[in-house]
């Protein structure tokens, strides 16, 4: 793929993906754009261009082939290559993100987590293991880790996310909800929840 | 606001929100879009039209009034207009969830978890007592509830999904991996991380 996905379509593409691992799991081969448009109630010409985007066509009266969809979904959005990523923070939030096994399917390795914390430094979650967030610096180095996953408490979220950067991080996936000041080639997603919820009430009057 | 705010507004607008509530902890009166934008990397004329569209002027030199500017987001995504969750699943993200106290200030009042294992059953997380899941028609009725945040392992998703809704649930903001199959009066708004995280990477070729 050279042209670039919009997040959203990335965001349906995630969705099919899900929909498509249910269905094989079930033994069932294909699978139409009305399937798919139900169960996720958006317009089934939304999930047409969507598949349209990845150069694929269904068969007419059965739709698509659900293996074959699937795997060109995890081409497209890199599946394949493995990205390293630290969990920072092992308090409830990241021990959740360790134990989420699907993180592998998708291409996320959480190779270990990083805690200040002495009775949780040097204990196993999910067969990874929690350091010291001390000796950050060596593992990061070690691995050449780009990616940190941010679930350390609100007032210390601008404080590690320095000491992240200094070590290398370039990525940085913030579940605090801190607006952290990074340099400029440093970027972070903001995992802004209470905003993704509120895009889905405030328009609904919920 | 007759207005539908677009996703990536509101979605901007409550990261607009955290960074005045910094300010204004930190004692600091007024806030400039350049500084706003600079926190996000995001482009200035961007974080003035959405400020433009809560029809809010800053004054020239210094910026907008942070306490000002903070209400009215508040008012604009209706901070102030309690809506009542239940957690369904007190694994590790529904304890995350239910300990995150900044839910209160945007209006989400978790009252309660519920959970099916015995060990679990009685126990309190943050002022919220977890009930038994049996329990859930009882408490659903007795408060109105509409909206339930869906924690529960993948395998149960649907079948919990199918309970909630009978019991009276409208909302369901889920965070397990599949896509659950609803009544076209149902909305369930799909807290697809990988799908968000995914949006940062595919793009930046992390």
């Amino acid at each position: 793929m050279k042209k670039t996905l919009s997040d959203k379509v990335i965001n349906r593409l995630t969705l099919y993906h899900s929909i498509l691992t249910d269905y094989i799991e079930k033994g069932i081969e294909y699978i139409s754009s009305p399937q798919i448009a139900e169960l996720l109630h958006v317009d089934n010409t939304q999930v047409r261009k969507d598949i349209a985007l990845l150069n694929y066509k269904g068969k007419c009266k059965v739709g698509y082939k659900a293996k074959e969809l699937k795997i060109l979904i995890e081409q497209t959005l890199k599946f394949k290559e493995v990205k390293t990523a630290f969990i920072i923070g092992a308090g409830n939030l990241g021990m959740a993100l360790a134990k989420y096994d699907n993180f592998e399917a998708y291409g996320f390795n959480i190779s270990a987590l990083f805690d200040n914390s002495p009775e949780k430094i040097g204990s196993m979650i999910n067969g990874k293991e929690i350091f010291n967030l001390n000796e950050f610096p060596k593992y990061a180095k070690k691995y050449d880790a780009k990616i940190a996953i941010l679930t350390v408490p609100r007032q210390h979220a601008q404080d590690v996310s320095d000491y992240l950067i200094n070590a290398g991080i370039k990525y940085i996936w913030n579940f605090t909800p801190c607006v952290l000041s990074v340099p400029k080639d440093v970027q972070v997603w903001n995992e802004n929840l209470i905003g993704n919820f509120l895009q889905f009430t405030v328009n609904l009057n919920v």
